[in-house]
This record gives structure tokens, sequence and C-alpha cells, in this order.
């Protein structure tokens, strides 16, 4: 199986389709002029580096269900499953 | 219940009622182009960091009510309830 | 009474009226195409923090009379009273 | 009498008429699309904040002319006189 | 044979053709409307500097199999074969 | 005589005519759109403050024949001579 | 013969005819829409200062063969010869 590893503080990002969101309890309004969406973190990069060249590790890790902007990331296909590779910054906070 | 874990520098919002505003005792006049809302945090994030790479704790808390810019955030349903996300910069103070 | 306390670098600013400006002193030109006003600083916010996450306090505080430019702020109503909410970058300076 | 401290690196000047112009030996050209205009400081701010949250002193005081851009600061009328309130770096330099 | 050192944060790539791209398993959707793509890091420079002017090692290697932004980097031409040279920062991730 | 002191990073240059630019050895193509042109640094200011609030030196001083942009600077008129005033990073480099 | 100066991280360059690229090896293809083009370093500035105001040397110097982009730089005339002054983060690499 092919292995992405993302850069810096890019994660890779599989959405969650509206049956999974309903467990979740969460849904978006679809009068939301940016809708936020859920997904799940598939792989997150080692974090970017802060002014001083220090590795500045992310918040979230593979596995969390997060919410992010619907316009967020770019589509990407690995192993047949499409998938979003996006800044952690694009992420707006995870679900529990 | 559905529990949301806002990331860095981010908060959620519940926006008050106008009963419940007439209570606070302030009302945003309505010829205002940019009208600020009163809203109640849900929930807060840890904090962004700084340049030297550590969290710098937010000034709100959950059950702060607050007064934001109205324009601000991004709209989400979490358990039902309409919400919003915004950043601590989006917040203009705190009623008390 | 309703007590707002205005976060980072914010100030509440009550406008002078033009009786009170003649007291003051200081008249604005009609003619200049972004006119400065006379204001009182109701309440200050505790101030912003700098890059290494110390909060720098504000050079205003509450019961000074400052000029501000027209058109900073925004505008909010609290226990009916009209007042603005503006960053202290926008004050021009003290009036004593 | 008025006293009006301007904040940080802002300053208060008074423009200088043609014929002080003429003793000061200085000249501007008609032709020239943005003409720097002669002026006295009235005041002078106490200097704004570097990144450590320390206060930069100001390199022109109260006295000082100075040469500065002819669309730079704000017009106020203090005690009946037209000043202007601008930032230290419009001033280009000072003419002794 | 020429040999071209990238300078500071740039990095040399061989775009990577569709039947190199079937074995790596990675397949990107023709209708995403910025459509990375995959490539061969061909020889990389020694980093970017930071403020402290010390030298930040790039993540990426000579080797690496990456995915980048379809419009990334410029078009150069060396001892006849077209080749791409971009920033690291560009560079979305590495393929294993 | 009236002496000018430029503020902070600007230096005060009197632009060179064509018979010592010959002289000089360096002709400006005609037809460049942003054509450089020769002067002599006049006066020189003491340099721009660093992050620290430290005074940093300017490489250029008072004699210095240098190249420089065009429709760089602010033309002035002291004492009677046409004299440009520009930031140190308006300039090319030094001819010697 | 003249000698100029560039400050800061500024580069003099001569451009490599065409006869001279073949040598090099690379050819730069007619259709990209911002073509790299080859050159020689002449006189390199002894480079930018950092936030800390210390001078950060640069990684070209003369007699460097190298790779820039069509548009960058500032054409001159030193000596009767065209040559361009750029900045080195205008340089894509060197050539060897």
């Amino acid at each position: 199986m092919t292995k992405f590893r993302p850069l810096h503080d890019r994660v890779v990002v599989r959405r969650l389709e509206s049956e999974e969101k309903t467990v979740g309890g969460i849904i978006i309004p679809d009068t939301a002029k940016e809708k936020p969406m859920e997904g799940k973190v598939v792989a997150a990069g080692p974090g970017a580096r802060n002014e001083q060249g220090q590795i500045v590790a992310l918040d979230v890790k593979a596995g969390d269900t997060i919410l992010f902007g619907k316009w967020s990331g770019t589509e990407v296909k690995i192993d047949g499953e499409d998938l979003l590779i996006m800044k952690e910054s694009d992420i707006l906070g995870i679900i529990s």
C-alpha cells in the first residue's frame, strides 16, 4: 500500500459521509455560506518550524475526528481513495 | 452528547437571543453597519502558540458572556444547536 | 448596572458632544476629510500581548479625554448609552 | 490652555508658512508631485514599543524644525490653532 | 554532465509520468481545479536561513518521491531534460 | 547655510549630470523601463533601529557616489539646490 | 576602470549568450512563460542584515554561473557593458 507522509504542518484528511455524521451528532446547516465539514485525520505532518527553527508538534493526530472549512485543502487520490491535504490551521476543532 | 474541542485560539459561541439581551442590559443599535452581538462562550481552545512555540492561554473561558462582531465566526450545528466558531481576536469584550 | 470589560488592547469610549468640546478648547475643522473627535475613556483592556506572550499595559486609562479618528471603533449601546469600542492604536493622544 | 499629549510615536506639528520657510532657506519645488513641507514640532509622544515591549524614544523633540511629506498626518485644531498629528516615520529629517 | 545546485530552500524536481504514477498507486482526479502531481527530487538546496541567520535543513532530499501543486515551480531544461525548480513549501508531502 | 539631518535610514542625494556620469564610466541605457541614476550622497541618517531598538549604521556615507532607481526618493530644494531624500534600501550600490 | 560595489544582498550579473549556454548544457524551453536565464556573477554585496543587525553573507560569489528568472533585476551599463543588478533571492541556483 502507498504511504504518504505530509510535510510540516500539513495533514491528510478523509471526508466523513452523512451517515457517519449523524452518528457524531453534528449537522452542518445548508444555508451557511462557508459550511464546515467533518473528517478523519489519516496522517499528520511533524509540525512546522518556529522562528528558532524548532519543530512545533501538531495538536491533531491520525484518528482524530475534526471539523474543517468546506473549501479547505487540496484534493488527492491515494490508493484509489479521495483524500484532502490541508494545513492544521484550516482545522476548526476536534470532535469527541 | 457530542463534545467539540476548538483548536488553538478558537472559541465556540452560542448566540444570545433578544430576551436575554434585555436582561444583560446591552442593546445594539439597528443602524450600525457592523453590529456587535452578545453571546455565551460554550468552549474555548487552549490558546495559540507565540513565536517561541509556547501556548498563550486565552482570556475568555466557557461561561463568559461576550460581545462579538456580527459577521464573526463560522456557523456550525452541534447536537442540533446552532453555534459559532470564532477566534478570540473577534471578541470585543466580556459582559458581567 | 452592566459592566463591560474590553479584551486585550481595546478601550470603550464615550463620544464628547460639541458643548463639552468647547470647554476642552479643541475644535475639529469641518473640511478635514478624516476628522478626529474627542471622547472619554470609559473602560480600558489589560493590554495586548507582545511576541513573548507578556501583557503590555495600555497608555490610556478610564477617565482620560482622548482624540480619535472619526471612523474608528465599533458602535455599541451599553445600559442605553451609545459607546464605541476601539483599539488603543486608533487613539491619537490625550487631552489634559 | 489645552494640553495635548500624543500617544506612542506620534508628534504634533505646526506648519511653517512661506515667510518663515524663506528664512530657513528651503524652498519646495511646485512641480513635485508629493511636495514635502516644513513644520515645527509642538509636542512629541514617548515613543512606540519594540517587540520586547520597551519604549524606544523618538529622535525628534518639541522645537525641532522638520521636513515632512505634504499629505502626512491628520489635521486638528487645538486652542484655535490648526495643527497636524503624524507619526515620526512620516518625518523626512530635521532642519538646523 | 552539468550539475545544478539549487540555492536556499529550493529543490529541483523531475515530473513522474503516468506509468510510474500507477506504480506509486496515486491517481490525481481530473476534475480537481488545482491538481497535485507526483515528482522525484533531483537536487535539494541547503535550506533557508531563519531569523538568527542559521540554515534550517530541508525535510526532503534527492531521491524522494513527492506530491506537489500542479502550478508550482519554474520550468528549466538541464542536459536536455525538462525539470522544475520549486521551493520546499510547494511540496505537499513524501510518498513511500 | 541650512543644514538638513535626515532621520533614521534616509539619505540626501545630489543627482549627477551627464558630464560627470561620463567620467564615472557608467551610462544608463535609454531603453530600460526603470533606469537607475548616478548620484552623490550629501548627508546620511544615523540608521534605522532593529527589532531590539538598536541603531544599525548605514553602509553609505556623505561623499559616496551611488547608483539608485530613477523614481526613488522625494524631491526637495535646500539652499536653492535640487536634492533627493531616499532610503538606503533604494540605493543599488556604490561606484568607486 | 569603474568599480561598482553592490549594497546588501544585491549582486551584479552578466548575462550569458546562447553559445556559452550550449557549453553549460542548459537550454531554457522557449514556451515557458517565465524563462530562467544563465548568467555570471560579476560582483556580490556583503549580504543583508538579519533582525539582530548582523550581516548574513551571500551564498553566491563573483565568478559563479547562475540561473535566474528572466525578468529579475535592473539593467545598467558599466564601462560600456550591459549588466544586471538583482537580489540573491532572485537567483534560482548555481551551475557547475
